[in-house]
């Protein structure tokens, strides 16, 4: 009789303390140390840091697993992953991995954290390719998942098929709803849209719909991303990433544009004051930092990636989303959704 | 000795009337008469009406070329442009071949409008596929010309390079700076992000740097697209169609949500007074019924795509666009861009 495999990244073992990579991010250490700080105090969650212990400044008693090397923001991933075997990476999944840890979460390098996790935690049995899934606010409701968000420049139409599948578990595992919806990003709503992948995936993903019960809702545009037409929005990691940039850029423009208007004289600044309590609100909406970061689906484990620029209160809520998806089974439900897909 | 070829959409020509598609658009006939009318009258433009003279009420004296047939907003184009010979998209492409228009301009069915163009006018020699520019605002500068928009969902490196060489001659005919800085939307700055058709274009267009004065300037994200890090983006046009599409979404959710905030209250709606004034203008930046359309670059015409809500401004601007671009030699100039090109 087989032995029941271990999951890492199970309720059972929220438990453990969450790994928080002290060393990455633009303002690591210290902002990252001062939110697993934070995180372990206001929100009673068990954090361990993973980097070098003499530079981590206060960590206010929490553990720290050493890890000797760094790997840079721009690092090239794959190459610095198998060379940077001590480093802070690597070391964080490799306890998740080896159940030291409930889950990884790290600021740092996307690319080098997407290659510790695949080659420590390894894949999800199978699992194609994992993919990174991203939230794009949808004020008024839960965020809409885009997957893939650039993990993966080139897919096929069998892997969009599972982005759709974790991207539905994760959604319903995180925001709730029973039955996501999901949709494929395409350049019109006709399912003769498209390029070839798209255009098979279409086909693929009706079939899943009708074998697995995936409730596929068709194409949907650009223009419907953050309106949010779908809870899943599933493309390859080229398009994903660039659509996903397009709205951050357009983002920080009408932000920073509308920034300017408010400052502009004593009129405008009295206007702001006016405004402020029903802009702040969406502000935070759309503000990364509150987003909890994104997650790789696909790996055998929790992998949380938080933006670049993280401060404390981003690692925050990184570490409270990664603690409750671990409490909520997300790993086993990927790995079901997965495996419960037809043709395997 | 070779007859001098005619070239339709030549400086010769801007004397010949704009010919607007009066069918095409969801506020057809009327909002496009009435642009026409009114640019006729208040740019001193001439302008020739297609379509159905029966159906399109006040013409203010406008000749109409007699069109009996439309081709439907939502009609597959290439069956629709080659059953209905009598359509106003088709005999409007026909005018300018044959002379009696300088220019074409229509806010209906866009894939209809390429192929209308592309049957009708002709492929400038050399170019392997037309492709649509598109203006994406650029506050306090002229606008980044994005290409290809939408005509080509599939690309190889070697039409990429012809849209950045078409492109560069559009951006220096429209808004005049002499050597347009060249983008390749990407997802990361390196050489060595995306797929292999950006991999190899970056190539190509680093050799067309070289050997033709293309100023390229490497790699592009879609977070650069809004604030305009280059005067021309080159990508396919699945990708292309995609990142555009996007950035409206993005600008009509926040201005809607702006507004919603800005009529809360009383408190807030004099809030809005005091910033009125000053927000207008950049509305109107991002207003797409002033940025004069797309434009299909590679037909030996000049095609003007204006989209399909567009009003009687939206018209006026098209109009006023295809004219100066016909006076400016923009076809020639596109003509002599790719034929310059190395390889050929």
């Amino acid at each position: 009789m087989a032995r029941p495999v271990r999951r890492p990244g199970s309720p059972a073992e929220a438990k453990l303390p969450v790994a928080v990579d002290a060393m990455g991010g633009d303002k690591a250490p210290a902002e990252i140390v001062a939110g697993a700080v934070a995180a372990a105090r206001d929100l009673g969650i068990p954090v361990v840091l993973v980097g070098r212990a003499g530079e981590l400044g206060d960590t206010g008693g929490l553990g720290v697993i050493e890890a000797s090397e760094v790997i840079a923001m721009d690092e090239d991933p794959a190459p610095s992953v198998r060379r940077k075997k001590d480093s802070s990476l690597v070391r964080g999944a490799e306890a998740v991995r080896d159940g030291r840890a409930s889950a990884l979460v790290s600021a740092g390098n996307t690319g080098a954290t997407m290659a510790s996790a695949l080659l420590r935690m390894g894949r999800l049995p199978g699992v194609t390719r994992p993919a990174i899934a991203t939230p794009i606010p949808r004020p008024g409701s839960h965020p809409t998942v885009l997957v893939d968000a650039g993990a993966n420049a080139e897919c096929t139409p069998a892997m969009l098929v599972q982005f759709a599948q974790m991207g539905a578990a994760y959604s319903t595992a995180r925001y709730g709803p029973a039955e996501p919806t999901v949709g494929l990003l395409s350049i019109g709503e006709e399912s003769s849209k498209g390029t070839p992948l798209v255009r098979e995936a279409h086909v693929a993903l009706k079939q899943a719909a009708t074998a697995s019960g995936l409730r596929f809702v068709g194409n949907v545009e650009g223009r419907d991303l953050l309106p949010g037409a779908a809870d899943v929005v599933v493309t390859d990691g080229f398009t994903g990433n660039v659509a996903l940039k397009a709205l951050e850029g357009a983002l920080r423009f009408f932000m920073g544009a509308l920034g300017q208007v408010l400052d502009r004289d004593e009129g405008t600044r009295a206007a702001a004051q006016a405004l402020l309590p029903h802009l702040a609100p969406l502000a935070a909406e759309f503000d990364p930092d509150n987003t909890g970061g994104a997650m790789l689906l696909g790996v055998d484990g929790v992998c949380v990636i938080s933006h670049g620029s993280s401060s404390a209160r981003a690692v925050v809520a990184a570490v409270r989303v990664a603690h409750e998806l671990c409490g909520a089974g997300l790993v086993g439900r990927l790995a079901e959704a997965v495996e419960a897909a037809p043709g395997r």
